[in-house]
């Protein structure tokens, strides 16, 4: 009688546990500001039918991106939907339309322990980054981001914005604050010393870093690399945000040049993550972006030549769907047309924050 | 010891069975033709942020769909590849680029034993159904595609194009030899006699049917009806494929209403096919587009009042990814970003064709 109670007992685990999605340990969302379909078509194209994010990522999906006063969001919004599982009106990051502070998915990852981090191309008190980060009515109070990073508890920061923490109206040098509070803050990603077990932060530009052919090299790829280096050392897991920015900037200007540069640039990231992700066997990637800036459609294109034609409808954002992929441990949750709040919930529930 | 070993062997067997997909009974696949995903978009947002294909299926895939010959597919080398696997050039039916016909999912169903239709709102002959079921080097070769009809042994057919079966240059009736092999002809759906164990072909209009709002009403979701109705009673299982045709017509004409009419009904009948498997359980729903039509961007809209604002870029096709939706045992293959012909091997590889 004992021995059937144990059979069963051991089938009903087992088939549990191949029906029930694996909670992964670490978690790295890779967000395209302005990477609708088609800017991931051309870049595509353009790299001869290969990219890491569309090749080695077994499941796909579309977020619907309105945000809570617009049928088109910006990217305070969009960030905090992906960022807080909520969402809020244009210009706001992390609060919601009523003004009420949200805990994003980094805090509730940082209140159980875990690392976290948060890496951009643009000032990392920029929409996206903060929405992860801040809780601020506008956007462009970037003084007042750039002081809600002492009380995130973040593990790491690495992006541009060096003017608002330490050039500010008020005289207060928030990187010398920082700093008491147990920072590494650094300039360059090479002057970084290793940082074992305190917490650092890396502005490497006064407000935005330049384009992909002008600032330092791989920047991207390599914060993300460091970051992975010393955020999986911790033993509860981690969650990291890397940003690829400009594909947005490079949208707004209709510059398919540009565009396609930070598009590899940032599949560059991605590539390093799912590298990760691979050795690690334990960790959540997601890829996705908060909005489509420029419009773009595909007129025409050559994979052998590696050539694409573009048309853009816009300067602006469009309300496309924006692509999600994942790869991983819960990978399959996040497929399907979802809204763009969904995935906070998901993560929240795999992670049991 | 025996105890032990078949311990072991339920395990196992318990253990496979929940980690490889489950091979479907039947495959109902709905294509919209020029379906990119702002007429997805479009359609679900006048539609107040619901529709059947979107809010459905737990899973969904990005299709990238240049053709043998060109970086912008038509549809019959759109269809092909998803009918058979492989990428042709643009305007050959059901053959290789290098004109080898080749047997779509659908005739190897045939082959197999299993029940076969297909429905379109064009006419029958026109590409995307023709790739199912004729070979042919070129689309407009309508009346040598009904010929193929003869052979194809297909249990069902509904949609236009009498005039390419009755009034031919050659004087030959094919709906008259199509009775002589067993089929039962018709002209409305009302017309079908109940048909137990042989075939079907309805012929609904000279060529193509009307737009949505002049053919008759809730034709394509009746036919589906009928359809799996039909179908469903071989125990071998089917293979459906319905196709919402003028989704392109209207992306071609840039007429908005046109496009986003025929996306409801075109997703009406995606519910029809989605209730038989939620019903039946056994039943497998894909849901795509051969290439998207218009180079649609959304502008705006407004979901409470039911507003879509879109841009057109083009009067013929455009290049990008289109959206894949699926429900149903092995569904979960079918996301990702993948190739226009990956379909057809997961589906060949499910059914063990």
């Amino acid at each position: 009688m004992k021995n059937k109670i144990s059979l069963f007992l051991i089938l009903f685990l087992l088939f549990s546990s191949a029906v029930i999605a694996r909670s992964p340990k670490n978690i790295i969302i890779l967000i395209g500001d302005g990477m609708g379909i088609n800017q991931v078509q051309a870049a595509y194209t353009q790299n001869g039918g290969y990219l890491n994010m569309t090749n080695r990522c077994p499941f796909s999906g579309l977020r619907q991106t309105n945000s809570a006063n617009k049928y088109t969001t910006d990217s305070a919004a969009g960030g905090t939907a992906i960022a807080c599982g909520e969402k809020t009106n244009n210009g706001m990051v992390g609060m919601s339309a009523d003004s009420i502070p949200m805990n994003s998915i980094i805090r509730l990852a940082t209140l159980k322990g875990m690392s976290t981090g948060v890496i951009s191309t643009s000032s990392i008190t920029d929409a996206t980054p903060a929405s992860f980060v801040a809780h601020q009515p506008v956007r462009s109070m970037q003084e007042e981001i750039a002081e809600d990073f002492l009380n995130s508890d973040i593990s790491l920061f690495i992006g541009g914005g060096l003017k608002f923490f330490e050039k500010r109206k008020d005289g207060r040098n928030i990187s010398k604050e920082l700093t008491d509070k147990g920072y590494k803050m650094a300039y360059t990603l090479e002057d970084v010393q290793p940082v074992e077990n305190g917490k650092l932060g890396v502005l490497m530009a006064e407000d935005g870093l330049k384009p992909v052919k002008e600032r330092p090299a791989n920047f991207l790829p390599d914060a993300t690399q460091m970051a992975l280096d010393l955020l999986s050392k911790n033993k509860k897991g981690f969650i990291l945000m890397v940003e690829g920015s400009q594909i947005d900037w490079a949208g707004h200007n209709n510059d398919k040049e540009w565009m396609v540069n930070e598009m590899l640039d940032f599949d560059h990231a991605v590539g390093i993550a799912l590298d990760f992700a691979e050795r690690d066997g334990d960790t959540l990637v997601l890829i996705t972006a908060d909005h489509e800036t420029g419009g773009v459609t595909i007129a025409n294109g050559d994979y052998e030549k590696k050539e694409i034609t573009v048309k853009y409808n816009t300067g602006g954002h469009s309300a496309s769907p924006v692509p999600f992929f994942s790869y991983g441990s819960g990978a399959e949750l996040f497929s399907g047309f979802k809204d763009n709040t969904a995935s906070f919930h998901i993560m929240k529930k795999l992670l049991k924050l």
